[in-house]
């Protein structure tokens, strides 16, 4: 190392003093200091126990509580941690970051816990706490990127079982798993922030800051954090359907949501057992209206009945129990359209069971304060007998409303799709197989989850490359053995398009039209638009943008491996925005990223909760409705997939918690 | 029964029908329907499972869920219960409140989950749902009496744990119970509603609803709730001592106070986390001030120092650790000045390693919004050597300030004060030994826990009724027996002056000031003239609260069957405003509760929780200061003092969760 190196990074490295607050100073001063004073105690307290009044404090808890509080005694002893005196070092940058970009505001190269002003490894920044950047974390290792992580919210939620946390038969913070913590295993920082922006020039995100007083917007403050390599993965939010009056609805998407909607429901069977509640006025506050007929509109309403039936009709009066409805509007004719028709027929016969109302073929027209408005379709038979679809207005009225009829791109999805020429989907980012943006040439962008969409392969334009590398005998057609070598290269190359690719005897033969036992190019391109025009995008899912960031993590981790910066120890890499080891060792990652396999999803079912059990549909075509046993399918499934062993715990102490006591009726 | 009787239950009982709700339609559901199709499925679904990706699933899962999954399935059977398809009477009166009152509003005799019209038993109306309200309702026997509970929030909080539950040691929903929950032993109604006023006259209390919509006051409605026997138990709200932008602080009351507190440090520790935050604004954000040195003050300290230094420290940037500052400001000398001088110094001593701040002798004079201004008393020595105390003001920054200096009495403690001349104390509701409040006649209406005080008896006033009982050979004065017969006659009738009647001989010597060996009047007078002035009265603990309760419940039940109604089956009880049996059950009560002994506080020990450990001092002099075994006790004390063996677990499975698993650090 030169001495011209050294005196850089002493320059560099500025030290915080203060009062250090040590780990563990209280374990520590207890074991150190009291132990002797503790054991000359105990026997003192022994003989005087009798003759106070101590002994009256245990009373009732001396039965339930010795065995539990001695057992407890012995675990939980506060471990003991060694005082740590070294001054922390924050790299100087950290503190007064130096200024640029288009708006010239300050960028963030470094973080005040990285532990050196180089940041010799690439940059890899994530947008969004939710499955995909979490999935993508946890395939990460330390040390093979500087990770920063943005997001306004410092936790990842378990969305799927957010309708049960609604209820109170989760606590919602088992539900939570606190992002730093996630981010600690590969050393990597998290920023309480919003992405506001990004300069795919200069590779740098613009967020804002929440500001200090959230009354006051100009408190807030806006700075650049600099990419490498940037995941895209900020979720979605509420498709609106252009209805008015959704202000009187809730919606079912963070903690907030859930805790809010939990006491709008208690509250209201709070104000409808008062006796100055007239009997009008006690049915729509105890009228539960779900717009949306999807899993998290079936699930909501089957948790909600769940709770009315098993918990507050024990403890509020039982005349309320009478008065309660439940309604689930949807717009096609059945709900979870997206499940096979059986299942939605089985839980359609199981609510009108349990008088939860289902209303199809209803379209919301608009929400008023305690009242929503839809038109139904519906068909009659006139005198002559003819059939004709007529619309009828029809209204419900509310005590509660939830909205969850979809997902609608962000504003941040929405600003980045503007700013690229050739992302066309007004729904969602596209990206190609790789999970690569669109647009974005050297590979330093991906996107992933419910804000990302995997563009259509557009068999049709690759039909000379397809056909030529198949038809080996170069004769202008393809027999039925060049054929299924020629299905087995595209299904590799776009792994989207592998659900269509079965019965390969039976589409050689539709589409060998003129019978010749081969199929020539003008065939070939039959079949493959065909193809193209059937080919959907993947559902807007937690297990879709789990096995993206999965994948991705993947890539990522492997990309790094790969391209391992050439260093040694006698080099010292160059600081500022020359970075030369770390641009070298993306170009040799790019190089390698298109060898890297595309990503392929594999559908391994879809569940949903319908109240006391579940249905679902699995690949293989296996099914379950009902029984007991579907509903511990149901519990395992999502127990072994909690990102961490804590919310995995928590949630089984919760289901066991509500066996024995029921939920939670207090107002929290 | 007359056929007259017959037909007015007739009239007044209206049943409310509609979709009738069953309790357990889903339980009922599968055990019926399909139990069959669960059995054939079993095995189809086993031998599917390898060929599916299902197993996947279960992945991780299988590890830990397995054995717990498994264990689960075996008691987590939902319960089936029977379908009650009864219709469910409603009182007409309930429905259809009559009006009266000096304002003419609904009087409220009848509730929605009264089974009948009439109530034949005396009603008894508890105002308030803390300490006092349910110590009170747990020694109730159901069948009693007629019981109604007003409070504005439908849950008991646990609140000596408060201050754990505000770091995540806890969760909030341990420490409540439902109030609802704890009624339904004794078939009581709740009413979530604030009582706004007494008619003392026509012993109706005024209530006010919240409303429906929270940001319209118009939709609150007030309406009457008779009584034959009223308990005040409101508590109290925060002391301000006049200091100006309390606004800025935050108070450590209910679930929402705690629950805001939490989300602003960890708010805090993100916003620090910010490159943009300034090392003055990171100081700043990370400065938490405790207004007030009492027990809740320390302890919210403590608990702050130990979250910070345990859990955050880990999951946060490791600089912020130095710039953390907790600084408690108290007006004595000592902070925990109600304990023994040997615990205040010990705390003091473990704060100060610890660097916990203890400004001591210190005023605030206001309050800005992150700074606290006091003045400081402080004695100086001058050039002369002689002493002077002056007065320093001086300021604090503070990014979260905890206001805790103690209790004030509510609005509605002033407003019943305000209605009744007997009542002089500014402070709190003057009761009599039988916790009966003074200035009500009929023994109609007590007052108890930290919205009431016990008068002081005035010893000298009854010195005559004293003397004279003892004064057996009627000489005038009082022999050494004669004077130990006073006194045993004194405490048992004036419980509260047990503490003050301790070591007689030197009290007996003390006040013979002409050494007869006797005691005259004279003597006597001003033996309890010293002993007025000495009466304090008790502390605002829950403590306190918990054993007036305990008392008042027990009184009530006993008064209750002393005094059972002589009632045989054929009376009909008349309804209405004479309710004659009533009215002479309440004169037999009110006649035997003079015979009933007078409350008595016995002081078990004060406990405070300062860090990983514990201070405490108990009856018989024991004290405990620091140590495991000290944590260990304070634990246990706390488990046998919940109310219900849920909360109970409860908690013993979040201290558990703590020690596994560390505080929850996601903002919630």
């Amino acid at each position: 190392m030169t001495p011209k190196a050294l005196s850089v990074r002493a320059v560099r490295s500025v030290t915080l003093r203060g009062p250090l607050l040590t780990t563990r100073p209280t374990a520590y001063f207890i074991s150190n200091v009291h132990k002797q004073q503790t054991r000359s105690f105990i026997p003192a307290m022994v003989a005087r126990v009798a003759s106070t009044n101590l002994l009256r404090y245990f009373g009732l808890g001396a039965v339930t509580g010795t065995a539990g509080v001695g057992g407890y005694m012995l675990f939980s002893d506060p471990d003991v941690e060694e005082l740590t005196l070294d001054d922390i070092k924050v790299p100087e940058l950290a503190l007064h970051p130096s200024k640029g970009g288009m708006k010239d505001l300050p960028i963030v190269t470094n973080n005040i816990d990285d532990t050196s002003d180089e940041i010799d490894k690439p940059r890899l920044v994530i947008i969004g706490g939710g499955w995909g950047a979490v999935s993508t974390l946890k395939q990460l290792n330390e040390g093979q990127y500087h990770i920063t992580l943005i997001s306004p919210t410092n936790y990842f939620l378990f969305t799927p079982l957010l309708p049960s946390a609604t209820v109170g038969t989760l606590d919602l913070r088992s539900l939570c798993e606190p992002i730093r913590k996630i981010l600690k295993r590969v050393a990597g920082h998290y920023l309480e922030a919003t992405a506001t922006d990004i300069d795919f020039d200069r590779k740098l995100v613009e967020v804002r800051t929440k500001g200090t007083d959230p009354t006051d917007p100009s408190s807030a403050k806006s700075f650049y954090v600099p990419y490498d390599k940037l995941v895209i993965a900020v979720g979605s939010t509420s498709q609106t359907h252009g209805v008015d009056g959704l202000e009187h609805t809730y919606q079912l998407k963070t903690i907030l949501d859930a805790r809010a909607m939990k006491r709008k429901v208690l509250d209201n069977f709070e104000k409808a057992s008062l006796p100055t509640t007239s009997p009008e006025e006690r049915k729509q506050l105890l009228s539960f209206v779900v717009c949306g007929g999807g899993p998290t509109g079936v699930e909501y309403a089957a948790e909600l009945f769940d709770m009315i039936s098993e918990d507050l009709g024990n403890v509020f009066p039982k005349v309320l129990r009478n008065e309660v409805s439940v309604t689930i509007i949807q717009s096609r004719d059945h709900i979870l359209n997206t499940f096979e028709a059986g299942i939605s027929k089985y839980v359609e016969k199981r609510f009108s069971r349990e008088h939860v109302n289902v209303v199809t073929n209803s379209r919301v027209q608009h929400i008023e304060p305690t009242k929503v408005i839809y038109d139904q379709k519906r068909v009659v038979v006139d005198d002559n007998g003819e059939k004709h679809e007529i619309t009828e207005t029809k209204e419900v009225e509310f005590g509660l409303c939830l909205w969850s009829t979809g997902i609608a791109p962000t504003t941040f999805s929405q600003l980045v799709r503007s700013k690229i020429p050739e992302q066309n989907n007004r729904r969602a980012l596209v990206t190609d197989e790789r999970l690569r943006l669109k647009g974005i040439s050297d590979s330093s962008v991906y996107a992933l989850g419910d804000c990302a969409t995997i563009d259509n392969p557009h068999l049709v334009e690759h039909i000379m490359d397809l056909f030529q590398e198949a038809d080996k005998d170069k004769d202008g057609t393809l027999t039925w053995n060049e054929f299924r070598d020629c299905v087995s290269n595209m299904v590799s190359r776009y792994p989207i398009t592998e659900n269509h690719m079965t019965k390969l005897k039976d589409l050689f033969d539709k589409y060998d039209i003129d019978r010749s036992g081969t199929l020539d190019m003008d065939e070939m391109r039959q079949m493959l638009s065909d193809i193209d025009k059937k080919m959907t995008s993947l559902p807007a899912t937690a297990q879709v943008a789990d096995q993206q960031g999965k994948y991705l993590g993947k890539k990522l981790k492997s990309l790094a491996m790969t391209a391992r910066p050439p260093y040694t120890a006698l080099d010292d890499p160059p600081l500022g925005p020359e970075r030369s080891p770390v641009r070298a060792t993306l170009a040799i990652a790019q190089a390698h990223e298109s060898q890297y396999p595309p990503f392929k999803y594999t559908h391994l079912g879809s569940l949903a909760y319908v109240g006391n059990t579940a249905v679902g549909e699995f690949s293989g075509g296996f099914k379950m409705m009902g029984g007991l046993w579907a509903l511990y399918l149901w519990r395992s499934i999502f127990l072994s997939e909690q990102v961490s062993l804590r919310t995995r715990s928590l949630i089984m102490l919760d289901w066991t918690k509500k066996w024995l006591f029921g939920r939670d009726v207090s107002i929290l």
